[in-house]
């Protein structure tokens, strides 16, 4: 049966002066209909996860050559900026998340202007709600955070095994079934979470620990919280803690008009599409990089 | 007389699972030699601060077409992501280290392959060691860190304010004299921490607070340390904080083969600049887009 690890744990971690935005990224292995050994890897984590991406890998006694597919959530900054690094993989992307990353809103600060030039840095599969990416592994159409994003369900010896991306950043969502962050439909995200917690057995979030929900409706981490914070400690001058439960759902300032430019944009996409060079070169095993911040 | 203010704050803050990576960000204002008042960003940080760098710039009276000119200090991820907010600017930047951002290396994790996609979204204007930007504002080349790091001096009523993006990242390597990260060349990172020290009465650094040495070489903050952090607390179970004091100096592995290949890929580098299509859009006057991770 295939399996889900953690090769780098999502974060909630925020602060009033940006958005370290750690999202969980994931190994699924099994064999294909072929029965040959397949390495999937959803989603990349950004930059500044690059070189703790390298030694996940590594323990996991991989290099980037072997991963040789990347299914991208969705195509926000914090999940895409390190498919660069498997240049031997396919990119599995939603149609109409690889259409909007190249015309994105303008208030769309999570998916720049440049988004689409990252996208089409390895070859692109379109991939859809149903569709069987290894026996056991399925796509999960899950719009509304963002118009494609998707989630991989993932029949594991522990049962049915969802990756959600950003369709279910916290497990607290799972609770109020609302998500905290909509940049494409609220109510589309809403249905989208419903459908999670149809499916799922237990729960990989975009930016949490894996969990499963208890009888009585409780949060159940399958795994500790573990995170060691350098250059401030806990007495530092001025470094303070506010509480996040629950936050409230933001839905993004002219999210009306996204349907309509996206009709709008459609030719425009395409062209840019097909316009895109590729600058990523062969793959080549990396020496470990860190520590130390860019 | 021109003058510095921070729009957003530099940070040394760092953790074990991954890099906040949250640059200074700076606006310098004065007027040129026709003395038209201009608005000058240093540095633009990563997507995780945008919409922070909106409300700022909104706090400053400034939208992001007010923005003439936008200085890259360097290409690292962490200073470079935001330039497509400022469609009306022209992006100053080094020719080393636009050269380089089209080919660099593949143990160097602060600058993706496709980061000269990026950089090519905006009109460059390649800027050397010495140049005026406008009166009483000048480039200072600050090579090593990264093969075309570049400061900004400018003449304040405080004295000389410089500006030097990673050939300085922390207050502390002023009295080290070692920059902690060196992706180009260790002896002349070197050098030019001794450059910026010899030219400055005030420090901007790219990862800290702004500062001046004292007399007994000690160093005074110019402005208090502040930041709020979400999502966890100083008692949330399995969060620690490691001391992060002088870390020391790491440099990149394959650093040796820097020159070398930066002369073997100087004509693929050219041929990558010509062939960037240009996809941000004229700039249009976002609406405030916090709070909340992407």
């Amino acid at each position: 049966m295939p399996t889900v690890d953690i090769l780098l744990p999502g974060f909630g971690l925020d602060t009033d002066q940006g958005y370290p935005a750690f999202c969980g990224v994931f190994l699924v292995r099994g064999p294909d209909a072929a029965g040959r050994p397949r390495n999937i890897l959803v989603d990349a984590a950004h930059v500044g996860r690059r070189p703790f991406l390298w030694t996940a890998l590594a323990e996991h006694g991989l290099s980037a050559d072997d991963i040789d597919t990347v299914v991208l959530t969705h195509a926000h900054w914090d999940h895409v900026q390190n498919i660069d690094l498997f240049p031997s993989a396919t990119l599995l992307v939603h149609p109409d998340e690889r259409r909007y990353a190249h015309t994105p809103h303008a208030n769309d600060w999570a998916t720049p202007a440049w988004t689409g030039l990252l996208l089409e840095q390895l070859p692109v599969r379109e991939v859809t709600d149903g569709e069987e990416i290894i026996p056991g592994v399925e796509v999960l159409g899950l719009p509304g955070h963002s118009p494609g994003s998707i989630g991989l369900v993932v029949r594991t010896e522990a049962g049915r095994a969802t990756i959600t991306g950003d369709a279910l950043h916290f497990a607290y969502v799972a609770t109020t079934g609302r998500n905290p962050l909509v940049f494409w439909d609220a109510d589309q995200a809403e249905r989208s979470i419903g459908r999670i917690l149809e499916v799922s057995d237990v729960i990989y979030p975009g930016h949490d620990r894996p969990f499963r929900l208890a009888a009585d409706g409780g949060i159940d981490y399958l795994a500790p919280f573990a995170l060691t914070v350098t250059g401030v400690g806990p007495d530092t001058p001025g470094l303070g803690f506010a509480d996040s439960s629950a936050r409230p759902s933001w839905v993004m300032p002219g999210i009306q008009e996204q349907r309509a430019l996206y009709e709008k944009n459609a030719d425009d996409s395409r062209r840019r599409i097909s316009r895109v060079p590729r600058v990523v070169r062969p793959a080549r095993a990396p020496r470990a990089a860190g520590p130390g911040s860019g």
